[in-house]
């Protein structure tokens, strides 16, 4: 958890895999940076499309031209980072740019957790059509949820949108639906950690109960989504996302500023009452709007996204085959 | 805030309006006492409910007989309290012991907020029947929801139960969504601090998050309904009832125990990002399975409610005729 925001995760295996090849560029060394990056971060796809892409470049190489292909290879990950990044802002301004036609105030946006360019390499995801309309002048306000246990929200998309001069207010968790209820809320963006086959969105936990309380209000939900997010092989994202769990202590404990600006840790769960702390949710794609991806916006429907983006489901289908099966997983 | 849950709100005014008594027995003491305590909690109706029942029994007495009477009726509403959600956890035993039937493991309940003894006089109301079916021996297991933004999950239901020995798992509010999905709560069940004539339910901000998630899941969602907090005079939960706008200091920061075991504070927020703090949220009739009041259980209907409760219709009724309405309002 060093390492956070999807897309940052996959730049930032990129470069674990050229630190891995400046201590041994041998197939070993390739197979063990591989392995020891792979499970840092369960949920997260692109972290293996970062590494997959990795070797399926280094491997062909001889052991000396490893080393200078695996930074080249990196630097170009993060790249493309930003540019898909800049495109799906592009892609779904005009989405937000027909929310603000004709209106008095500010295009309201919930979003939950951190999907800005603190989690990717710059422009961020969620937040990337946000940019582009702040920048264009579109006049808007975002409720950031705080993004319990571990208040991404309120933390970091909060600071960061500050920085931006972007109008936003911090609200907990538990008031989107009431602000949906009460036609406060324009639209929902999130980002994702891992999109299935047929539109399935796996994100920050709590995404679910806000995409639930949009589809009952009749607000539109989109989702940010970064090609490489795609999980070609996955459809079902309920039963077949593993879901990480981590330690109790992010929820038993808040950490912040004191008055005098020192920053303390302070329990907030009775000693002795277990905890527990899901990472991940997974909305369904019958509740999601849309996908804005760096190609253009689309359905959260298996037809749709294979029309967007048919290479990846042509590289899927051939891993799926049983018979390439165990070779695809170390490949 | 000092006095909270629903329930105990209603047994602390009736004391209070002793009180004023104790100072000033005269009509203009009944009625300014009424005033002042009216205005402190506009979402709890059952504030309303024992205010007017304590001017209704006190206007006609003559002013000597005022104090005596007063502090009769107050301790007289503490003791109905008592018996009311004692009868809650009865006629909601049947309902855990029906989930507990044939079953390997416990049975998993979901709750929001705190409507346990630390809110009511004595029980809880949402709790009362997990106390029932605890004391009965049937295995469970309680999801307690953190429920920000005042924690009250986290800390004072949690400490409750462990004091009472019945297992459960603190989660972030936005866990139960996720739980759900997975097979892992059988039942939600949770307080309210006002449900109008036809089952729309007013508790604790993000309780509308947990119906829609049950909704979605099939899994029953009941309401522990002591009858003062039904407002039959009110409809549509949504439109019609005023929701509490608290402090965003409840919001920016937060109260907890340092490794040293003093009280701080923290703030999670950064400075000069505005925030908001809505106290609560209203459920539609249409996502509650059923309401578990001291007379039995009834469905989430107008129908249902008028039938169990006649004699409150009546008066609702009455009230809302045009010609009298003003005089209800001060009566």
């Amino acid at each position: 958890m060093l390492v956070r925001g999807a897309p940052l995760i996959g730049a930032a295996a990129a470069y674990g895999m050229a630190l891995a090849m400046d201590e041994d560029p041998t197939d070993r060394g390739l197979e063990e940076g591989y392995r020891t990056l792979v499970v840092t971060r369960p949920t997260a796809i692109n972290l293996k499309w970062a590494l997959d892409r990795m070797q399926r470049a280094l491997k062909p190489l001889p052991t000396w031209a490893r080393h200078d292909a695996a930074w080249e290879l990196a630097a170009e990950i993060a790249d493309e980072d930003v540019a898909i990044n800049e495109r799906i802002g592009e892609n779904g301004l005009p989405i937000i740019e027909a929310l603000a036609r004709g209106r008095a105030g500010p295009v309201n946006i919930l979003t939950h957790c951190n999907a800005g360019w603190l989690a990717t390499v710059d422009w961020g995801t969620a937040t990337a059509p946000i940019y582009k309309a702040f920048e264009k002048g579109v006049d808007l306000h975002v409720w950031v949820d705080e993004t319990r246990p571990r208040n991404q929200g309120a933390s970091l998309t909060a600071w960061e949108l500050g920085k931006h001069g972007v109008k936003h207010t911090v609200i907990p968790d538990n008031s989107g639906g009431h602000l949906m209820q009460h036609g406060l809320v324009d639209m929902v963006i999130v980002g994702t950690d891992r999109t299935t086959a047929r539109g399935d969105v796996c994100n920050k936990i709590g995404t679910y109960l806000k995409a639930l309380a949009a589809f009952d209000n009749g607000v539109p939900f989109y989702v940010g989504l970064p090609s490489p997010t795609i999980d070609f092989a996955v459809d079902n994202g309920v039963r077949e996302i593993p879901i990480e769990e981590r330690g109790g202590e992010e929820v038993a404990t808040v950490t912040g500023l004191t008055a005098d600006g020192e920053i303390e840790t302070v329990r907030v769960v009775p000693e002795g009452s277990p905890v527990a702390n899901h990472a991940f949710d997974v909305t369904p794609a019958r509740l999601v709007t849309g996908l804005i991806t760096e190609r253009g916006v689309c359905a959260a429907t298996r037809e749709a996204l294979a029309h967007m983006f048919p290479e990846r489901v042509h590289q899927s289908g051939e891993k799926a085959k049983p018979a390439q099966r165990g070779a695809a997983a170390r490949s």
